[in-house]
């Protein structure tokens, strides 16, 4: 049995490569070493035993860290337990949810709605009003000196240009907002101090200002925007017009600075034309400076009244630091001073000194001279993690490798020392994005795990059709050599994710009655002369019909109702089951109505009654012995 | 960090079942033992080295087993690895999907559409045409021959009265059928022999037949509604009207009788009247019977011309074999004789032996003779599965164990022996439902592991806020006790599923450029004179048009295309990397566009060009160095 059930994996790492390099060379491109050269050294797979297993967490035991995962193309966002890497909840964000009713609840609806643009509900008016996707990048956070604070989660849509904010104490999302002016954002990091505080979030692509169709095929016009979002409001504080494509953001530990990765400074539209050039840049935000040009005016407004400073090369709000061609990650240490900006097609990471930026600022350096290393540390550098100890891990897309190494030794070398700064590589299956490590963005970085995660697949998992997982890969950092102990296949591609320690996270185990949450269905409860704890009601105004009802396990309160063939019908359900994890749903069979109610919750769902007959509605979530049983009828008279 | 990281869980069974009881005793409700009473037994969690780590597959292992996965609310299917259980794979089935577009390509909206029943199309006319929700319950691979042949799968949509087919090559779904007169499909099962053939499902609720609001409130007039599919042309063969509400269903290993569990005999509408009587039944059904009914004509056609026969007390086409009030499972044994009820509300589940049935048929015995064995196993059996040796691990929801036992002593105790048929108990966490064995549906079970998928997880895993996952529970089976080896979580309530052999299960690496999934493309693409795997063609129509392309990383074959507002814009991408696992995806930035295209896939997607102005579409897998560069322009000229 253990011949077949533990086949070994031929590991074809350079047969991977080797026919990426096909592809790889389209567009003529050529960097270090050359795109499809990658020194492909044949390793053996790790043996079992020689991994170990210190990712096992056996039943019974708990997981110590929160891992939250962006679910990519999935549109939403996923806790993920640490280090045994199992997936404990999907959070819907921007997709539809069948199985919470998230994009058909009122409650959601409000949530989804309430902050569009203009020139977006209207697009969407015979659409049915929403968008059905979107593509989560970066989820992170909030932050209050200089490490998480355990009251939310931010995340952008790249997508359709949104953010949405996740409230840490129920797990959902209470806020989505579109950012006008930008396009397609991309990076997304909070401010980590004195508080989040700003959300900063990268327009990534360049677009006319206002992009309404007057100007189309002249690129000249076109745009990226840096926005800073207010994370307690919600609402977009200031955006910075700059020159290039914005990609990735990090902000620095002393509430002053961000600093965000860009490419395409040729400012071109093409394959071809976006990397023409051996340079590009990133490009360093003068928080202060920007909040005195907003209050002096120093602005102009496009799109939804937001002050839009113009940053581009030459402004007072910016600097320019050049760096080579289509640099992608940037990544501040917890050491508070150096900020890392990864090469992509050059095997070099640029490390920042924040404390050199006020000179920059001040004219009185060059933006080079803000430079303190640059090592080189293999082919592809895309992201940096860190384990608070003065080491980085580095993913390296090309080489399908991790890179460890040491600033202070970086910086050395950077000087003239003949040091060489890499500790470590490890190999990784295959070509990694994002990396990140335990608490690894925050001051408490704790030099525990690292996770890989790695584009593509392959081999790694019984074969599941044209369609694979990604591969995440767990990788225990606490010895001076790394080791991979796990494989995490996941769907669509995560993209980013953060590891917070279990201390910092507290969720309520129920909901709480008077949650702001349905605060709609509140008001209209109370206008009704209905509590909804102990509603059992059927309203009629005009054509519109409200069925209030309450749960406890097995009933609904109401066993029927009948309404009229086109009536409009609002169905409020409670769940007035207070026990840990005993979560109702309300199903209306072929309606196409599904929602979650958890324990304590109220939710809601407006439809139209266009269907006569005998309709069950049902509860979805099991919750008792007679749980078929908890049902009842809509009987929708046919008029 | 041991202690941090490995916390020890206080199992708190008791106080779970303690609270329970609290709400379980709703209705006065009055089972063998008292619903409320469980004895609940307190058992020490297990210490993680007596578990031993079995399920472990370390990184450069592949799994043993597919476990293909219903996704209940969430509609869609999962596909596990076992015995990692990592969720290798989501396939989309009747949900709405933001990664791979499921719902908003063209092939997805056609396979969703095509089968409707006309009141149904005529309902979602004015809600976009589509369901957003579905509730799978049962997955169900195609069998010859008594076993797995990896052809299909296919799964239930409770909530919208649907059924549908993944094709296991390329793991995608082709057909999705609304079955008509029906409501609300429960149980679902596949004949295993000659081969699949038939697939049975189960209506569960009774409505009036037609459901069109002529008859409203008069349960006399409701039925339950028994279906049986063609597998190859997925349409629905026959239907037969029965007694009571259908719940599960499963099919002899001989091909000649389908068994379905039945509650709610009284044919009540309230949770009192349903659970008023002593005894249910279970039905059996005569399938060539059926079969020569439907030819000599003795049936009624409601909705969609689909024969219904009439299977009600007295029919020749169905016996009713009376088991205690409301049995739930139902499965077949692999020895190819024994068929268990389960008892659900009684401590018993009733063996059935399938070959009695023709003497039944014949009115020379009578429907209780039937019955070979009913051991008392404990509270709230629910479902049975095999390990092919001649036992049985059965779920028991109440008692939060799984009981192991062995049917030639259950069947000797029921003639009157004094032999005990439990072999071993085993706890799980908490409250399981459906369960399986590895290949335990088919006459190769295995015996290596059972999974228990449990209803309630609260402190298994750190908390994720008032809704938490499921706990699906993997149990080595290989020895003479069973051993609870992973707590693995899921999101929604999977409900069921199976676990199948990998040697069963062959998928493509790569879609077969002829594939008639994207047969509409290719018919058009023929009348516009253009190459799918060359495609670089703008082609106008009216106001109607068509963009073709062809991805090789990292580009599009178009790196812009022009159309006027108001435009009916249809984008066809055809990827022509073959390379195993180099999916490309195509979104349209602000549109809501968004699909996979995986290895010599086509897909294409229509929409309207309402919004001005420059929109950026980009590949959203990752599948190059260059792949954030791998984009172009929309430019949508204002009208």
């Amino acid at each position: 049995m253990t011949e077949t059930s533990k086949a070994k994996v031929e590991v074809s790492r350079r047969a991977l490569l080797g026919t990426t390099a096909t592809t790889a060379t389209i567009g003529g491109l050529a960097v270090a070493g050359g795109l499809g050269t990658a020194a492909g050294t044949m390793l053996a797979p790790q043996p079992a035993a020689a991994a170990g297993n210190k990712a096992a967490v056996m039943p019974g035991e708990l997981d110590e860290y929160y891992g939250f995962w962006s679910g990519g193309q999935s549109g939403e966002v996923r806790i993920i337990g640490l280090p045994s890497m199992r997936e404990l909840m999907r959070i819907p964000v921007f997709n539809r949810c069948s199985a919470t009713g998230w994009g058909q609840t009122n409650e959601s609806i409000q949530i989804l709605t309430e902050n569009m643009l203009p020139k977006e509900k209207a697009f969407l008016a015979d659409k049915g009003g929403l968008h059905a996707n979107g593509d989560t990048h970066h989820p992170h956070m909030s932050f209050t000196d200089g490490t998480y604070d355990g009251r939310y989660l931010f995340v952008n849509d790249k997508a359709n240009t949104r953010v949405a904010r996740i409230r840490c104490d129920v797990m959902k999302v209470d806020k989505v907002i579109s950012i006008p002016n930008a396009a397609d954002i991309h990076g997304l990091r909070p401010q980590k101090y004195p508080r989040t505080g700003y959300v900063f979030a990268n327009g990534e692509h360049r677009v006319p200002l206002p992009n309404d169709g007057r100007d189309l095929d002249d690129p000249t016009k076109y745009h990226a925007v840096f926005s800073a979002i207010d994370g307690d409001t919600m609402k977009v504080a200031w955006q910075v017009m700059v020159d290039g494509n914005l990609d990735n953001v990090d902000a620095d530990y002393q509430g002053l600075y961000a600093v965000a990765s860009c490419y395409n400074g040729e400012e071109g539209v093409t394959l071809t034309e976006m990397t023409a050039n051996e340079q590009d840049w990133a490009v360093i935000f003068d928080i202060k400076a920007i909040e005195a040009g907003v209050k002096a005016g120093d602005f102009k407004t496009f799109e939804g009244d937001v002050p839009v400073l113009d940053g581009r090369k030459g402004s007072k709000y910016t600097r320019y630091v050049p760096v080579s061609n289509s640099p992608h990650g940037v990544n501040s240490a917890p050491d508070g001073r150096h900020i890392m900006i990864n090469g992509k097609l050059s095997p070099t990471v640029t490390v920042l000194d924040v404390t050199t930026f006020p000179a920059l600022f001040a004219d009185k350096i060059k933006p080079r001279d803000t430079v303190v290393a640059e090592p080189e540390l293999g082919l592809g550098p895309l992201h940096t993690a860190f384990d608070g100890k003065g080491n980085c891990f580095t993913t390296l897309f090309l080489d399908s490798q991790v890179a460890k190494w040491n600033i202070d030794k970086a910086i050395r070398a950077f000087r003239g020392e003949k040091v060489d700064p890499i500790l470590d590589k490890v190999d990784v299956q295959y070509q990694p994005g994002h990396n990140h490590t335990s608490m690894g963005e925050t001051k408490n970085a704790d030099g525990k795990w690292l996770i890989s995660l790695n584009k593509f697949s392959k081999d790694r998992f019984i074969n599941v059709g044209p369609l694979k997982p990604e591969n995440e890969q767990l990788i225990d950092i606490t010895g001076s050599k790394m080791k991979v102990v796990h494989d995490g296949p996941t769907f669509g591609e995560p993209h980013d994710c953060i590891i917070v320690h279990r201390s910092v996270v507290n969720p309520a185990k129920t909901w709480q009655r008077g949650d702001p949450y349905w605060a709609v269905c509140t008001a209209q409860a109370k206008k009704d002369g209905v509590d909804l704890d102990e509603a059992e009601h059927v309203i009629r105004d005009g054509n519109k019909v409200r069925v209030y009802m309450h749960s406890v396990a097995p009933s609904f309160s109401l066993e029927q109702f009948k309404v009229k063939q086109g009536d409009e019908v609002t169905v409020i359900v409670t769940n007035m089951d207070d026990l840990d994890d005993l979560t109702h749903g309300f199903t209306l069979a072929n309606y196409g109505v599904c929602m979650e109610v958890a324990p304590l919750a109220t939710a809601s769902v407006t439809f139209t009654a266009d269907l006569p007959g005998v309709h069950w509605f049902y509860c979805q979530w099991f919750c008792h012995a007679l749980h078929m049983e908890m049902r009842g009828r809509m009987l929708v008279e046919k008029t």
